[in-house]
């Protein structure tokens, strides 16, 4: 018998009266009862994204919107900053490069934040800086980065001259990132996180300073253009065919998430369920990897990471392991979207079932 | 009371075991689970696609499939050749020009299959062409472009010189396209029509010839990359987050059509549905707009379309419209995928009901 709950950073549970929204019969794209879902969609995707902007859908996975944040508002030569603290980070530089930007690293040892005062160093070392490329969250280090802080020094050193790049993939919905507020002006999201949908949809929205950049672009574009896009959006269709039975499943998430629990409710769970997991892995005298740790989800080091990981799995609790280099030293349980209290109950005990196991053999040896 | 079958070129209607199959629990990618159903997957779809190279699934729609047809075998100032008979002919062209590609467009008449001696004569007036593109049924006119003959054309004339690239959106699994056997060197298609998916996958073959190009290719690529996307595929994984609902429901259809009902029978049965419905058109002395007609759609030249295609519509037929300026001149059926002999029965006499509806109201003015 197989039954699993899966505790990964993507794709997480995914609940099943969304389950359910997926298995409808298919309707048209080009309709009413498609442009008024759609309509609804978008208009809670402002809410999600605390923005009164756009925010466009692509069928995708994340990585899409990443691309779309690049390609769309910077030129050949553009010098950027990247902030680059763990695989995600390495993520932006590559699509940047690949595009012909020149990047700046701030190298961040994995595990740790950035200092924002290390980004305003960086930007006035450079008088040229179009754009600074942060992840909300660090999804290989389970580090949340200061993202508020970040975007003020941003702000304060560049005004409008330069963009501030938010990766929100593990970030929107799990925690609060104030596009508007905060003067993030670029921010994008992918569904298999904290909208609790299969993976397959990416979302991004871009503040009126980032639309002042789009008319400078010049990289090339053709399926992520979100000009194109944000223009048929705007009339409840898309460019191309959108990702139908997806987009359904998110308008019952987004109910659920933002007319039913609500968002600031679901961001305190978020904390309430990392502290719960965070106290019992602790109380086994394991330590947390993420100096700066993320609400969405728990890193932990531990020895011989990947034979625990399996046992879990064995045991019915399918949790992450490390990347790149962490693989084999820290496990990762996710615990951002459909995830309650007795879910972290569960799998830090099923963690600790293991880890006792472990440690017995150990004592044999 | 809402009851709609849909008769559209996209999406098209899913089987319910495919429906069920999108509403399983969600499975982690990097899985034996999900790698054993990826590699039946691409199996599968080497035996749809007639090839024995590999073929890549990718999260868009697709159009995605398109522009990665474009970025990984060009470079800029290639010159190319597209056969533009229709919207998605146009497509291939703004596709091309979007990458800086030199566009030569051979101008089909909207309703007409190329002439493959017109790509004859563009070869020949151009010694350095590097690609010719074509729809394998250009959908917007229902047009079937004689992919065979053309790939003869391209070989006789340029050898190894010259990519043949087809978009078999609504032709792959409608009718036969011998992606290997008649040297097609780039072939792709959507989940949304004869797969019997909802929209968001795309999958695209290159030939050993397509390869070499992608060697030489200079224009940028991330998230369509093929080659980080074959290496990837190659173990069962993904580059990125694959759709993996999407590609569980794609199993399910693709057993529908290779193991159970077979692929040349379905093609039979493609062929079969567009001769009874054509022949119920035209007893009805309306006229097949197509020229060439593809078995996966039916267009019918029809006065004040639109309003005749509202109110099948109300009676619980959904089919489609003419696209650019084919608006409300014909209306376009399509019979490709999860259809029987029944549905063109229905279809057929909802249409002749609202158009004898029609004609007895003109006769009343």
């Amino acid at each position: 018998m197989k039954k699993f709950t899966l505790f990964t950073p993507g794709p997480a549970e995914v609940p099943p009266r969304v389950l359910k929204a997926l298995s409808e019969p298919i309707i048209h794209h080009r309709s009413q009862d498609f442009r008024s879902i759609f309509f609804d969609v978008r208009e809670k995707l402002k809410r999600l994204f605390k923005t009164k902007q756009d925010v466009i859908v692509f069928a995708s996975s994340g990585t899409g919107s990443m691309e779309a944040a690049v390609v769309n508002f910077f030129s050949k030569g553009d010098k950027v900053i990247v902030v680059n603290g763990g695989k995600f980070g390495e993520r932006w530089t590559e699509i940047c490069t690949t595009y012909g930007l020149e990047v700046e690293e701030i190298k961040v040892e994995w595990g740790y934040g950035v200092d924002p005062e290390d980004v305003r160093k960086a930007l006035k070392r450079n008088g040229k800086v179009k754009g600074v490329f942060i992840q909300g969250c660090e999804t290989s280090t389970g580090v949340e980065h200061p993202v508020k802080e970040v975007a003020k020094v941003v702000r304060e050193e560049r005004g409008d001259d330069t963009l501030f790049v938010v990766d929100g993939i593990t970030a929107v919905g799990v925690f609060d990132i104030d596009m508007d507020g905060w003067g993030v002006d670029i921010l994008l999201t992918g569904s298999q996180k904290a909208l609790m949908l299969p993976p397959g949809l990416s979302m991004i929205s871009a503040s009126e300073r980032a639309l002042r950049f789009m008319e400078k672009s010049d990289l090339p574009k053709y399926y992520f253009d979100l000009k194109r896009e944000m223009k048929a959006q705007k009339e409840g269709e898309t460019a191309f065919t959108p990702a139908i039975s997806l987009i359904k499943g998110l308008r019952e998430s987004l109910t659920m998430i933002l007319d039913e629990e609500g968002l600031e409710n679901v961001f305190e769970r978020h904390k309430r369920l990392a502290g719960i997991l965070r106290s019992m892995v602790e109380g086994m005298g394991l330590k947390i990897y993420a100096k700066r740790p993320a609400p969405g989800l728990t890193t932990i080091e531990i020895e011989d990471a990947e034979n625990l990981r399996k046992r879990m799995r064995e045991l019915g609790a399918w949790v992450a392991g490390g990347q790149g280099k962490l693989k084999g030293k820290i496990i990762r349980i996710a615990h951002m979207g459909y995830y309650t209290e007795g879910d972290m109950i569960y799998v830090g005990n099923v963690l600790k079932y293991v880890y006792d196991e472990f440690i017995s053999k150990q004592k044999k040896n």
